[in-house]
């Protein structure tokens, strides 16, 4: 009796040394199911400019005083101020033009958090602009939001 | 005898549940400690800058051909590239100027990456372009490092 005891008690010690590892491993990166959770933000919020609603293109970021947007204005803070950025900017369907990402890159950092990569263009009645953008993505209990965007302008030639 | 093992049992399993979670959140993000070496980091980035060594700049980027730079003129990949387009902007110590960081943030995402915000200036003789920068650094054996790098200059009001 003494001996099957000891012997559990090393069985359930070893079970429990070797199961958090293998959980961990799981859950290291960002896998396949979150990279289409990111790319279904990106399509939706692509659909959501391209139909001018600008508070569905904003459900793609956090909700929060927190939210970083940086460009060529600066760094804007808050969710709120993001938005009124966005209406300042593009007032109308003409100024918003249609939205297309292309190149869209996903890489992990860990299991709650991924770095975006991609292009942006807009197509408008009179110029095409352009440029790149960086995501950072967080995973929250309501799913994948954007907590940082930083977006540039291509060069004019 | 029984009841003793089935204690020990139950006393090993509770210590296995609790244990690993309680290891999970001292590392679950970036500590103080992470923030310092990401300082340091930037600290020894505008030194070199400062004294003309391109080289001594680079060792804060991954030295990695998935290393990446986004701006206004798109995506540049990998350190060797990286270093050329600096090598390239910024040909002497007139170009190069007086490197100054200002408004760092630090945000750690999980134990083993961080989002660094701040702001870039150059003083130099004709001009004194600046602007903002997003980093995400990763923690290497080597220690921490920029994974990706935008950096936007400020729009001329």
């Amino acid at each position: 009796m003494k001996k099957l005891a000891l012997l559990m008690i090393i069985c359930g010690a070893l079970l429990c040394l070797c199961l958090p590892s293998s959980l961990n491993s799981q859950q290291s990166s960002a896998g396949p199911a979150s990279t289409s959770a990111i790319r279904a933000v990106l399509n939706e919020q692509q659909s959501a400019w391209n139909r001018g609603d600008v508070t569905a293109f904003m459900k793609g970021y956090w909700n929060s005083p927190a939210l970083t947007f940086a460009g060529s204005s600066g760094i804007t803070r808050g969710w709120e101020p993001v938005m009124m950025r966005y209406r300042k900017n593009y007032p109308d369907a003409a100024a918003m033009g249609h939205l297309d990402f292309s190149g869209i890159e996903i890489r992990p950092l860990g299991s709650d958090a991924a770095l975006v990569l991609g292009r942006w263009h807009l197509q408008r009645g009179n110029d095409a602009p352009g440029g790149v953008f960086t995501l950072v993505f967080q995973r929250f209990p309501e799913g994948w939001l954007i907590i940082h965007d930083h977006t540039s302008a291509d060069a004019k030639p």
